[in-house]
Formats: structure tokens, sequence, C-alpha cells
């Protein structure tokens, strides 16, 4: 796979539906940190890109498009279906919680919510594509999906990138497939997990994808059964560093970034940056680091409680 | 006053203080607008720039520094005197709120609440200084605050701002005289003013500075009783045009902010915007403008109220 021509084949497609998002170098502490707003996306997290970069270039059905989320995914497609004209049905567990909901329900899509986690919104979605004709997009394990994630790092890097090492929270693994894709080996990436969902921890113990048990803080956004296989593919041939982070840790990152940046995040928006200042992964003096920040849609809505006129 | 000067030098100053705050261009219905996200200063808001200007070419006496502040500029002077080793005592209005509150406090301030608005504060910050020799910081209308503020507009043009027209929210006017002093003419800029709170209006309408009633959701950061004369004089210079949002159009805009960007801003931060949404200011065609956002520090604290761990 030429994932670098992929990559840039995703980028032009998408380029008039997703947004440039901004970056920043910060210091914490002694260090600078580089950091990508992916949050500001359209949608709210990164998978904007993968959903119109598989949605651009499908032939799509009458009976239109079908996915299963733990809410940003389907948030995604559903907004992007609706750009594209195309009808869309969602499949969201109820541990995708409220305010994802209510963000899916919001770009029109049919949304069906579903008890359990997000395998069972799976099994519901494959049920639909098979009774329907309706066309799946996977949320991290296909090619169209992981190319147009993977415009994040070739953005980044047009934007002056300038990290030896990239930390970049997994779930699934599209995000990091698609990054992996992009470098080739040109950048250190280190993997973030929570460890209480870290179905690419595993997998790379295992030699293979295994299943592993999800949950915590951020389960609705990183909590995949089992590791993609392209990703885990190109971990094991990047030989990429692979840490975890406790729930403690996130929160303590979440909280510091919004009291030193004003930016208000989801928990797995905040559990690359985790690693860092829990020392879970500790860089080498003068090694430069930088860390994705991938999803903002935080739970309750902010917006319930700031203070209204009158 | 050669202000691109001075804006020059201070920005060489504080370099090592403050941060490049990062920029994007948002698709906003059928408009792309340019954003600067200031809000993600240190302190939450551009105030740590005209405190660490100021602070850094002062000479600091045993009695150290004096500030009254409806908030922002409080904890910016707080965190600068801090970082420089100074003694701080601030003043603030009970308006200002819980959040900004324990913001000024977790600088280490010796922090004075006062009943009222912002002029009670200044009223006691100005006893204080005449009392002990503390020498005060200016929110506004001094050269090195203006000096400070204005390298906001300068580190804007250097991320290659490609703008015709800026919008700025105004106070006391400290960051629109900034504004004004380094761009010389070069853009036009926009005073956006609450209904509630609008001095530099009530001055351009009067023809000189005149005291005006305040109120309104963001009154803590823009409610000064009387306009800047220098940022009088520069606007009157060069013939801006002012614009004033009501407190519903800054609250729609704040919400924008969070739905659209995952930006959650105070409401003097969303009130430049403000004035785009509402249309209070309607560009021409093909005009190509940009909103700064100035404030981050919303109440209540966000973090309150997020889902955490256990």
């Amino acid at each position: 796979m030429d994932w670098q021509r992929v990559i840039s084949e995703a980028r032009a497609r998408i380029a008039g539906n997703v947004r440039c998002t901004p970056v920043a170098t910060v210091r914490f502490g002694t260090r600078d940190v580089r950091f990508k707003f992916e949050q500001m996306q359209v949608t709210g997290s990164f998978k904007a890109r993968g959903a119109f970069n598989t949605l651009m270039q499908a032939e799509v059905p009458q009976a239109g498009i079908v996915a299963a989320s733990g809410g940003n995914h389907g948030a995604a497609v559903a907004h992007a279906a609706a750009t594209l004209g195309h009808r869309a049905r969602i499949y969201v567990p109820q541990i995708a919680g409220p305010a994802k909901i209510a963000l899916i329900r919001a770009q029109g899509a049919d949304l069906q919510v579903v008890p359990g986690a997000y395998a069972e919104a799976a099994a519901h979605a494959a049920e639909w594509q098979a009774a329907t004709g309706a066309i799946q997009v996977h949320p991290y394990d296909a090619e169209a999906t992981i190319a147009g994630q993977g415009t994040v790092m070739a953005e980044w890097e047009d934007q002056g990138l300038d990290a030896d090492t990239v930390l970049i929270a997994v779930g699934g693994g599209g995000l990091i497939a698609g990054a992996l894709g992009w470098l080739q080996g040109r950048r250190k990436v280190v993997a973030v997990e929570p460890q209480t969902s870290c179905a690419l921890h595993a997998a790379l113990q295992a030699g293979a994808p295994v299943d592993v048990e999800v949950s915590g803080i951020a389960a609705n956004a990183l909590g995949a059964r089992r590791i993609g296989e392209t990703c885990l593919g190109l971990a094991r041939a990047q030989g990429i560093e692979s840490v975890r982070v406790s729930d403690t840790a996130i929160a303590q990152a979440q909280a510091m970034l919004w009291r030193e940046l004003r930016q208000l995040v989801e928990p797995a928006g905040a559990t690359a940056l985790a690693a860092l200042l829990s020392g879970a992964y500790t860089p080498a003096e003068g090694e430069r680091v930088a860390v994705l920040i991938c999803g903002g849609n935080v739970a309750p809505d902010p917006l319930d409680s700031l203070s209204q006129p009158g």
C-alpha cells in the first residue's frame, strides 16, 4: 500500500469539507510541547476526515449509509452524509452519553441508540447493512478511513511540525495508522491507550489482534474491543512505542488543558498529553515532542451550565 | 508616538513569557472567518502581554505592584509579578465572579475583593498606590500596556493574516489601541462593544471620553466606565467603525464558538464574533474578515461539572 499517495489524494479530496486545524507550541513546565488542536475539526474530532474521504469516493446506494460509533465517528459520518446529500443510519451505544448522542442527532441522521458498548452497536450496523444494502463506513479498519485520518499528520507537517516524537491516543487505531502510513518512520510515534482500554497494547504483546475488556472515562471514544489489522501491521512494521495511562492521569491532563490553555476536551482528547504529564512516556534530553489533541466532545455539554444573559 | 517601534520592542521584550497563540480560518455559513485564539494566552487572555511589557521595563519598588481589574488584567498582572519575582496586590470587584477570583488567587497575589464594579476596585488601587508607593499597572490607558497588547496584531500579521477587516471587542480600549497603533490604517478595524457597556461608542458620539453605565454578561471584562484617552485618540484619527451588540447576541456567539469550534470562551471573548453573526457588522461582498477571540475565563469553571473517573 502506498499510504503517502492515498493520503495525499485524500487530502485533496476532502479539502473543501474539513478544516485545517490550528497548531501551537506551549511551554509545559520545562518542556515545549507542540500541539495540534484537531478537536476544532468539523463535528469536534478527526473523524470527519475519514468519513468524508470514504463517502466522497463511494458509490452510495439508495439505502444510504450505516455506521456504528461510540459517538465521534457517528457524528462525523452523519455530518458527511448530510453534507453530501445521503441518508445515514447511525447506531450508537448508550455509553456514548447524552452530549454525543445529541450531537449526532443534530446532524440529521436516523439515530439508533442501543444498549452496551461499541461492539453491540457494530453488530446492529452489520445487520442493517446486510438487510438493506446500505454501505458501512468503518470507524478505523478500512483503507479510506485510515487515509482520511492520515491527512492530520500530512497537514501538521505542512504547518512546520518540528518534533522528533508524536504522541497519539489509540482506540481502534485509525488515527495512528494514518499517521504511521504518512510518516513511514520519519518520526517516532508513541501510541497512548487507557489502561482500561488497550487493544493495541494487548495485540502487540500477543502478536495478533485479541479481544480486550473496555471501560473507563475515555471508553466511548477509545473503547475498541479489538485493534484494527491495518493499524497493528503498521505498528509492528515500524516498531512504535506503546504506553498506557490511568483514568486519573487522563482526567488530570484534561484539567491541565483547561487551566493552562483554555481547551476543554473530552478524555480521549487529553489521553496523549496524559502520557507526557504522568511520566508514562518520558522524552530523552532534548527530544522534541508533539501531542495530538484529537477530540473535544466533552460531557456534559458545557453550554448547559454557562451564565446566561438576563 | 511611534507605535510600531514600541510594539516591536515590546514583542522582543515579552517573547519568553507569552505564547504565540494559534490562528485558523473557519467557514461560518457562506463566509470564511479568520480567527486568532488569544484566549489560549497565558492566564487566558491577551492581558498577559501588556502586564509583562509593563513590568519588564519598570523599576519595581519594595512595595511591589498594585492593579485593579475586572479579573483578566488582575490575573495577568499577578502572574507576571510572580514570574518576575515581585509582590502584587490586586483589587477586583465582586462582579469578576468566582472563576476569575480563583484564577487570580492561584497566581499567588495578595487579592482584595471589593464590592461594586471596576471603578470601585480602581479607587482602592489608587489609594494603595498613594499610601505605599507601589507601582500601578494600568489595565488599558498606559503606553506600556497598549504596546504590549499591540503585539497581538503584530504577531497575527506575521502569521499571515489575510483580512481586510479585523473585529475587536472593546472595554477600556487597550487591545484595540494596540491594534490601531500597529496597523496605522493598513486594515479596517471594527470596534465591537456590548450595548450595555459602550464607553468608546459614547465617547465617539460626544467627541470626548464620557462616563457610561456598565452592565451585562461581559461587564467584568468589558465594563470600563470611561474609554482610554489614547484609544479614543487613535480611533478618531483612524476613523474606525464602532458597532454595538446585545447580550443575547453575545451569548449566541459564545454558544456558536462551542458548537462549531469546541472553543469555550467568556462573553467578552465572543463579543467580536457576535457583531458578525448578528449583523451588527455586515461585510461588503468579498470583504475578508478576521475576528479576535480575546478571553476564555468563563464562569462557572467548566472543570467543576466534568465527568470524573471512578
